[in-house]
């Protein structure tokens, strides 16, 4: 469509350390938090506390209204939770827009090993979300999201178990709606980066190793349950892990982007 | 000693969810700090903004008047970051006992696949620390936290590169040292739990899969910067990632702790 969607630079989303590695664009930022299996939530618990609050909880974009909608385009962030958690409560009884939160994301790529402890650094992926959270109250919409995020974990899973989720299981299960305010992402890729005096001293660099660790999650082989009476691991989980074990490997390796001068190809 | 040390339950830290994965020993909340390369700290930015900021930032437990304590004693966390940042410029300018803030690590182990989209979940571990920030303005315990932080990324990795920090080096880095007020953990290990219900519905457990993939952080091979002179990867570095990559397989595979009733193991 020849236009990439960002988000607003607001005080609180803009980014002034290391600028170039910001990004503002929907797509960077909703793919970051998609990839996430753990989001970290953060609230204000109320005023007689002074620390704010940091929940780890499973979410995912998506666009109720607009179902295929893509990762550059608008999206709501659905979180799951239980009834009676506190932020499910204080979400419950926020007043006017909804509860203001902050999501966070971060996965790191790679060790960055350089001539000083300075510059050491990670390859790393992070994004942060800026949002009202309201509970979601119409059932086909919470349903939608709960399939949403039941398929986060892994795709096809919510059409390869039992569903629909009965009574009991739709009022124990409580999803929370936020309307993204404003959002940023930051991504650091690439090798070593040091500086000259340190580059052009001999004594430094004939002693100190520098490169990059690439660091990438993997999914090991999946263990039956004594109780499991399937006897082939499905493909929908099969297929995933394998994709997901190849993408992961070949981000962190690709992100190093350590292409050799030359003369020293030969 | 035949003591362990426990954080206080107030509040703001307290588990009411699932209490029975819930920890506060000192020794394994500030485990699961110390093995995640990002933390999380999440802080107010003040009254005009109504969202919590959330940083990723690199950091780790520690005690500069007793070196020595373990991982089971009281420990301060220290955060590193760059002099002219946000964080760092609240904090500097916090009043009494400090920025107070909240510090979260997550780790994913495994996801849990059983009959229903509502009996999904994962293995993890998972820790946040509520305390009060302030800078590190001791010379010596700046550089005695910088190399702190530094070896956390690899053991060792101070000692083999070029130090120590030079003027300009040492004032463009923030150490925040955060005085722990409370914490808890959450740790979730073993196979699928269902419930009755689905366990004996013969058309649910005929065609469902269930089971556990464990999932677990690998270090690939060491890439050399194109400018670097030390031919043989060092023994710091490869002895690291070797046993790291044991540990973080075991700890995600045994954390399944699938063991077969006695009729299947035949």
């Amino acid at each position: 469509m020849g236009r990439t969607l960002t988000y607003p630079k607001r005080d609180a989303n803009t980014v002034h350390r290391y600028k170039h590695r910001a990004t503002y664009d929907l797509d960077a930022i909703h793919s970051i938090i998609n990839a996430s299996q753990v989001l970290h939530v953060s609230f204000s618990p109320g005023p007689s506390d002074p620390f704010p609050a940091i929940l780890p909880m499973i979410g995912q974009m998506g666009s109720f209204d607009y179902p295929s909608a893509g990762l550059d385009e608008p999206l709501d962030c659905y979180l799951h939770g239980y009834v009676s958690s506190r932020i499910m409560n204080l979400a419950r009884s926020s007043e006017g827009d909804g509860l203001p939160i902050c999501i966070a994301a971060s996965k790191v790529d790679g060790l960055i090993l350089s001539l000083t402890p300075n510059s050491h650094s990670f390859n790393y992926r992070s994004a942060i979300l800026h949002g009202y959270a309201k509970l979601v109250t119409d059932e086909a919409e919470k349903l939608w999201a709960m399939k949403l995020i039941t398929n986060s974990i892994v795709p096809e899973r919510w059409e390869n178990t039992r569903v629909p989720p009965d009574n009991a299981e739709m009022s124990s299960t409580v999803i929370l709606k936020v309307k993204v305010v404003d959002g940023s992402g930051k991504i650091r890729d690439g090798g070593v980066s040091d500086e000259r005096k340190d580059k052009t001293n001999e004594d430094v660099t004939s002693r100190v190793w520098t490169g990059v660790v690439p660091v990438y999650e993997v999914f090991g082989d999946p263990v039956p349950s004594p109780e499991n009476k399937v006897s082939k691991v499905p493909d929908h989980i099969t297929t995933y892990i394998a994709g997901m074990n190849k993408q992961n490997r070949e981000y962190a390796e690709n992100a190093v982007g350590v292409t050799l001068p030359v003369e020293e190809q030969h």
